[in-house]
């Protein structure tokens, strides 16, 4: 387990009553303090995407992360707004999309649907050891292509993450520290309909 | 909880040590007892989607799902050979896109991806609850569309799925049986490349 020393404060979060805790007491913090992850729990976080659900079970995921020695190529590939906090992650990644099936060749329009589902089961997993993850939309998509010579005939740049363990609020700077608090949602009568679509 | 008849044998599935339980004991089966969900886990399985992250916390996600009255207009709504098995699920339902930003009416790159994180999350809830869901490609956008007039402009019908009570495998006909068993998965090292991108 990786102790921080800083609880989040969850309690302004709504879940309706019997929802497993692990789904409000998730979020993506940026403050992070630097702290290497055993190997062993790297392994725990992908191999658990790895039991994810996926079309004709394609299975379409992959993961593209930094080691010590290519850390800094990673937080490079970000945009600059997110280095200026990345920079402490344990762990930076980019999930990448294979397009194709593999049985047929034809275009697999849920390949992104799916890494979605691959990248929240790490992120569970990452939590049970204690540690957070942070998607980000902000990278350098063209960049990351040509840099680790991806063909992007084949295979989409979805997403990049950090992974790493928690710090407390008050070591990160301005606008940042204002943005460190687990996120409001919506209500659910927002986003459920059951039996019919709303009409506007 | 939702009794099954029915215990799956998970143990030719090969989790990396330590990786928690919940990874390689969700499936995706067929073979469901038709069976009433109460109202309470209904709601929990869908607000547990709710805490998954998103880019901007747009939560781009819908959940468009079948009460008892829609139900077989839900079902009609698949490819015959999901209905074949789908009939006996206890909600039929789809994952549903929003395309563009609140915040400024931009496309949403990060939404199909974001839906991914939404649906893993119900799943895991509806499985902390006894239940197994199934997430389904072959399904009639157009007619999904039209049956309940969602616009298209702005949002994306993007999966089905069933959510359910596990029945016995010998339930199913041929040739849902030979298939009815926890899929296998691809190495570890096939999906995680570590500082590097594989070269062909």
């Amino acid at each position: 387990m990786y102790p921080s020393p800083y609880q989040p404060d969850f309690s302004k979060r709504d879940p309706y009553p019997g929802v497993d805790p692990m789904f409000p007491t998730r979020w993506s913090p940026r403050a992070l303090v630097k702290t290497a992850i055993a190997e062993e729990d790297l392994l725990r976080i992908f191999d658990a995407a790895r039991w994810a659900p996926s079309s004709y079970n394609e299975q379409p995921w992959r993961f593209l992360v930094s080691t010590t020695e290519t850390f800094d190529t990673f937080l490079g590939l970000l945009v600059e707004a997110n280095q200026k906090w990345a920079q402490n992650a344990s762990v930076l990644g980019f999930v990448v999309a294979k397009r194709h099936f593999t049985h047929n060749d034809k275009p697999n329009d849920c390949a992104v649907f799916d890494c979605g589902s691959a990248w929240m089961s790490m992120t569970f997993q990452a939590r049970l050891l204690g540690l957070y993850t942070h998607g980000m939309a902000g990278i350098k998509k063209d960049a990351i292509y040509t840099t680790f010579g991806i063909d992007r005939e084949r295979f989409e740049v979805v997403a990049g993450f950090a992974i790493g363990v928690l710090d407390a609020r008050e070591t990160l700077p301005k606008p940042y520290i204002d943005w460190e608090v687990p996120s409001p949602r919506k209500p659910l009568a927002e986003i459920l309909f059951q039996g019919a679509w709303p009409q506007p």
